[in-house]
């Protein structure tokens, strides 16, 4: 049996906006500890890897392992339907044909109720590591957002170059060149503004664009995020959450492809 | 002679916004009473019928009855160029051929004159008796249009249940089910927030939603409604004016279309 | 060497988009006393004339005439990347193959960098003689914009109608007809809201409407313009800068057109 109410039916709702663009189709995998998911995209070129921890959740109940098959475009449908200041609950049997998901607006005494049908989803599910990357790079969300889009009108590709001390963002295109230089930077009053360069090593990596600007959809969850780097790795993106995390990993293009 | 002066263009604007896209061609009706319309859809399911008494006028002369034909859309254009606090007269001929449409701007001294061409349209006027129902709904518009747009997601039908102390709101659909229940509820305060159920006997009645998505288009006229339900009888889904109403007749299904 | 500072990058964006709708390639001639430039739209029916006088720059160097052949729509990429308040520099060579346009934020020392290609346009610069018009029509933005997009929901031609003591625009179509009145109207508080009327002939002259869609582009560089009106002359639309102009030339339709 799962049991699992979020406070704020908005909380999910971003999750699920965060990557439902870049996969259709998941396992939400829960267990006592909390939810997992793991996807790549359909060019299998962006793998997205999600924990929502238990204490995301106001309560939180999963006796037994459950795997919750979910169409995301139907999921988003539904999510449409509450409200954003609704609690939100998913309720599952233990193998489960549908996932109940309930609204309720406690102030007027309203209840939605919506039963969701699930699917068989082969998939496996990667043990990744956690490895020691030659650049760790801390900065606000939206500014990582707004260079992803930015320089996305003049080229498909983005060319990452970190040093001691910058973030250099480049891309090449027809019309002309664009390039973005961020510098450290320690807000202590907004520490979400922080920029911060952690290196072992120089790197220059680039990135297709149209996978860099579905990484970015996860910038309405944290104000800050991380860029870890490392020569023929694929690169990790990072957005925490009070409890968990969404994670891009993404892996960079190679020369010849340029 | 028609001189028929709304305070507000506003108002004229939304009353014709409520139902352009259900209806496309209309006689207005304009007697020294008021003005009324009655007309059905394209597909002939849903029935409009609005009333606008004459106290929803600043001033209001009609001497004998005369009949616009009016193409709602083209009316629609015209009622953009107005502005929302601009007065708003419609001024016609004892068998005109067109109506004048006279924006103005009392503060600024301006006035805008739109001549729009009349059509003829043919059209029986049905008497439509006022019949006891077995449950009357009021309840906030906003409520009821919420509800149907976002069940609209997963269906093409609406089930609609009234007992003494629910009113229910179920969809079926290929990804799966949502059901909203709403329950008596007053509030003194906000009365327009109040949900009342006047029940002789409970119903359970579906409805296309595709014309429910036209219906709840009245939502900016009041705050509040009625749905009046009786079983092989066309519902009456009914937005009052402070003086008149917008009403829509619509038809339930039959147990074998669904 | 040509660099020009614009305290604002919002400024630049501001003008681009005023008439980047209208024209496609154009040159930017700079010389020691400003920018300006001079283009007409692809029918040729409609004459654009911008000049950013020097003082509209916190900076200015232009030592020799250069000339900027410019693709207004990878112009117009390149400057949504900058943020509004970011001051924004144009830099190029004598003769130069690209211009560098660079944002930067003051507050965050944070600097991107544009190199735009250029491109070989060839055009004739025409020396447009000051006229005396027949009527000149101070009013507005605003209202002239809302009068244009109002009527062009009637009809593709606008008449415009200077009296002494009023001005009327006129539209035409197969819906009906439409007229708008503005009196003379002096506002000591706010002037831009003045509506002046200086006659020396009356005047009736119609024009397309799809390009003044076009000319009302302007209204967002100043809350009044001034409209000059000759027969058998194009008029001049006319949007002033705190130093320059951006002037539209639009010749009026003959009666046999309409």
């Amino acid at each position: 049996m799962l049991e699992a109410k979020f406070e704020q039916a908005a909380f999910f709702k971003k999750i699920i906006d965060a990557f439902k663009d870049t996969v259709h189709l998941c396992n939400f995998n829960c267990s006592p500890s909390g939810i997992t998911v793991q996807a790549v995209d359909d060019s299998r070129v962006l793998l997205v890897s999600l924990l929502i921890g238990e204490d995301s959740f106001t309560s939180y109940r999963c006796d037994h392992n459950i795997t919750l098959g979910v169409d995301l475009t139907a999921l988003a449908k539904v999510l449409k339907c509450g409200n954003n200041d609704d609690t939100l609950s998913l309720v599952a049997e233990d193998t489960p044909e549908s996932v109940l998901i309930v609204f309720e607006d406690t102030q007027k005494d309203r209840i939605s109720e919506y039963s969701l049908k699930l699917i068989d989803i082969e998939s496996d599910f990667l043990d990744i590591d956690d490895i020691e990357y030659d650049s760790v790079v801390n900065l606000p969300s939206s500014d990582f957002q707004k260079v992803a889009r930015d320089l996305s009108q003049l080229s498909d590709s983005l060319a990452i170059v970190v040093t001691k001390d910058t973030i250099k963002f480049e891309a090449n295109g027809d019309i002309g060149t664009g390039s973005v230089i961020l510098k450290p930077f320690t807000d202590l009053e907004n520490p979400q503004n922080t920029v911060k360069v952690e290196l072992n090593k120089p790197v220059l990596l680039s990135f297709g664009l149209k996978y860099l600007l579905d990484v970015v959809k996860g910038s309405s969850l944290a104000p800050a995020m991380s860029v870890k780097l490392s020569e023929k790795t694929p690169a990790l993106f990072e957005y925490k959450l009070p409890s968990g995390y969404l994670r891009f990993y993404l892996a960079p293009k190679f020369e010849e492809e340029e």
